[in-house]
């Protein structure tokens, strides 16, 4: 049984991490968003890669989402006493990832190689895959000019109101083999729920990444990241009022339609349900929200099983030990 | 009254902050050694400069001579379990320090420019002024081959038998203007007891501050390092029989003979002191071991007066709160 993640940092991350709990990570492999990846004191970070990692390795801080939990802060401490306005909180142990991924690179070798070798290092069984091993970089289009992507995230909080968004490098970069072998040989695919302009589109915007989903022999499922007109975090539902586009889970079924067998929403979004099916998509209709553990194990458990459901051929659903019935 | 100090690591900044203790830092310019400087995660580490910076900023961690005092090694522990097997301990606030040079130099700062900057934001008021803005790097030639010096201190523990040293860049490597006007307008100029060879040595091999100190006006007086046949720290009197030098003050004083007007001795190795005053050099006999923060001072001040009363022109020794009278 082989699972594939589409996946950008925290949301996606969680999912991974039901499945992970609810599965294993043996049979799943996770497509990560690289578009956000930037350089700080010359340092290469991938905050997805890592969130990614973190999360599955079980050393993920579960209050931001990001970073190491328990990490401490005297490297950020000091570069502020040195007058230095850090824009970006680095932990202490967090630091220790950017600075060998930052060194490996200068030796010549692959994001992907990278990752590898460092998530093995933390126990990580799932295979964490960067979208590509060039150099993708989301640009931000906003009324108060062009932003790289962190500088709109975390500098201006993602407040500029956003025109468009500009995947610099994905129009040459190439999909890895490992990204394309993948989603090639998978059972079950998954979009997670995360931003679908800034997490997932980037994905798809490698050139080839799309036409292997479109020609996949598994069921490809999308999660809501939309619940009641909101994002559960961050700027999706924001993105979607500025760029036109009704700001509810038919709106990310429409976005996603070309390539969805399945989609999952909320609950508290039932009444959408047939104007997702009218687009000749399958739907489950559940609680989406991951608060906790439990949540996780349980909505990735419902989401394999759904997929079994959109298979020809039954696999046998998620886990011997599920945590629910599936609904 | 302006005080120029020769220098490289512990030793020279022991007896930097005697002066800083007894008679302030504002008179005080240090030329430090920089051809220890090493990279590391792709980080330019300047030990002798951090060790000078933060025993002046009085953060330095008294124990080890080197860090900052209190520091964490979370960042270091995390590169552990990495499966990295770092053979330099950074702690996590030093970090910094050589996160923001790296940065600061691949922007085209200077290292002198950096160097002022961070001090005077660690509030620092002397003038620490690396030897070079150019890239000068200490090669040991052993018995066991060629190492890079850090390689060789610090991966090897100093325990290769030493032939000789290479100074490489130091033939093309240019003073900076800070170090020449330092020497130029010296009322006292001090060798510190650092390692004749590994951290004075480097700084009289690039061409010019040798000349410049030829034809300085004011006394040059130079500290042992070497105290009864021993080096108070690090591998000095060891390179001294490697190099088939006799080892003691006496050979120290002769290793700069051409450029001093005198010479302290510890009372240890008083019974020295005719063989070096025959050489015409002035000598100074007294305890030398700086074990403390009053020993270094008393040490600094007694040095300041000694160079007082080797001045034509008296300019009133060291400290008008002088901690004990000169002997």
């Amino acid at each position: 049984m082989n699972i594939v993640v589409l996946a950008g940092g925290v949301g996606g991350a969680k999912l991974c991490h039901g499945i992970a709990l609810s599965s294993g990570q043996e049979h799943l492999s996770v497509v990560v968003n690289t578009a956000d990846d930037f350089e700080l004191y010359g340092l290469h970070i991938s905050p997805d890669l890592d969130t990614m990692m973190y999360t599955l390795a079980g050393i993920g801080n579960p209050q931001t989402g990001w970073g190491i939990a328990g990490d401490t802060f005297n490297n950020f401490d000091m570069l502020e006493r040195y007058g230095v306005q850090p824009w970006f909180r680095i932990g202490d142990r967090d630091l220790a990832t950017h600075l060998l991924r930052t060194q490996l690179i200068a030796e010549g070798m692959t994001l992907s190689a990278i990752t590898q070798t460092l998530a093995q290092r933390l126990g990580v069984k799932a295979r964490i895959l960067p979208m590509t091993d060039d150099r993708v970089r989301t640009v931000v289009d906003t009324d108060e000019g062009l932003f790289a992507f962190q500088d709109y995230f975390v500098k201006l909080k993602w407040q500029p109101e956003v025109r468009s968004l500009i995947f610099e490098g994905a129009e040459e970069a190439h999909p890895t083999d490992a990204v394309l072998r993948a989603i090639e040989v998978a059972d079950t695919i998954i979009i997670a729920p995360s931003n679908l302009y800034l997490s997932i589109d980037p994905i798809l915007a490698v050139p080839g990444i799309k036409e292997m989903l479109l020609n996949a022999a598994a069921p490809i499922i999308a999660v809501t990241p939309i619940i009641a007109g909101e994002s559960v975090k961050g700027p999706a539902a924001k993105l979607m009022r500025e760029l036109g586009v009704e700001c509810s889970a038919v709106a990310v079924a429409q976005h996603y339609a070309d390539l969805l067998n399945g989609f999952v929403l909320d609950s508290r979004d039932a009444a959408l349900e047939p104007r997702i099916a009218a687009m000749g998509i399958q739907t489950l209709v559940t609680d989406t929200l991951m608060t906790n553990l439990e949540a996780r194990a349980r909505l990735a458990c419902e989401v394999l099983d759904f997929a079994d459901r959109l298979r020809p051929e039954k696999l046998g659903g998620c886990c011997p030990d599920r945590l629910l019935p599936s609904s």
